[in-house]
């Protein structure tokens, strides 16, 4: 039996509070499509005794060693407390793009960056930050920075953006799946750059 | 006379109007201090009758290329437009440390993850979202997400957060010659992993 390819499956879904039962959702899809799902250790890993930072770099030193591991990213691109995507994911899809494996990813939400970036500024909501009215709001067309949906399309993707129920951007997988199906028809995640 | 170590400017930075004087300033400041400052790509292409999606292929082909040209990284990890940090340059944090250059990064507004998180949390602003009530907030004691702190501290260095006036978080280089310093001291950003 040829190796499955191996997805390393990024998201905010390890903040959930069912965070490997959500992790197993992905893999078993993953399965059905002919791939070995890969989800971060975030809450797979014993912590007892460390301190935070310890726990911290528990957690980044193993994260990163998976990434090493997997073939292919499939990131869950959803806006995150704002505008954007969750920075960690963010840095987990320019991690695998540098190692020269395919990235991809979907949202759950509908919309382009500009279209949020421009309600978010309209609430003026005064916390700290580095925005300002005289700022440059990108307007690409695309669903997240251009720096990560540049990635998904070099990588011969397409990020998939569309709406879910409210309250479902991290549980509905029709997204994810699309992922999967743009993997089986047109990339070789196993083609390293 | 020796190469200097070139240093990867990564922040928001390019999305301000006077862009590229805003990148002369960081690469003037890096040179009083023995490097090369290199600004992302974003203000100096030329653009000129290139489709929306082509000019993002262009400016993050351009802008891979340039990290892969450093030696070292310094992201200015100021939230943007939410909680977090920009998304792009989180990218760009994750891509130089998979290619195993040091990254740095400091941020202009003081205070931990969590507490930025808590008091967004706290505004309920309504706009669609993968957070919800149940989604944990990690409480690390560190200023971003655990992924981007960790792998600056596994650089070598530590996370500069400290306040500056309102209005001045892509203007105050403070934290980010306090970064310079941290790699004057302690770190070897011409010995690669």
């Amino acid at each position: 039996m040829p190796k499955r390819p191996r997805i390393y499956l990024a998201g905010p879904e390890v903040f959930l509070p069912d965070a490997l039962a959500a992790g197993q959702a992905k893999v078993t899809l993953c399965a059905t499509h002919g791939f070995e799902g890969v989800f971060p250790l975030d809450a797979a890993l014993d912590l007892t005794g460390l301190a935070k930072h310890e726990a911290a770099a528990r957690i980044s030193a193993a994260n990163e060693g998976l990434m090493r591991t997997c073939d292919v990213l499939v990131a869950n691109l959803t806006p995150f407390r704002g505008v954007s995507m969750d920075s960690g994911t963010a840095f987990e899809v320019g991690f695998m793009r540098a190692l020269g494996r395919p990235v991809l990813g979907y949202s759950n939400i509908a919309g382009d960056y500009k279209a949020r970036a421009d309600a978010y500024r309209a609430l003026r909501i005064g916390l700290p930050d580095a925005d300002g009215p005289d700022v440059d709001v990108e307007d690409f067309g695309l669903a997240e920075n251009l720096m990560i949906a540049a990635a998904i399309v070099e990588s011969g993707g397409s990020v998939v953006a569309r709406a879910v129920p409210a309250g479902q951007e991290m549980r509905d997988l029709t997204g994810f799946e699309a992922c999967l199906v743009q993997m089986q028809r047109g990339l070789d995640p196993l083609k390293r750059a």
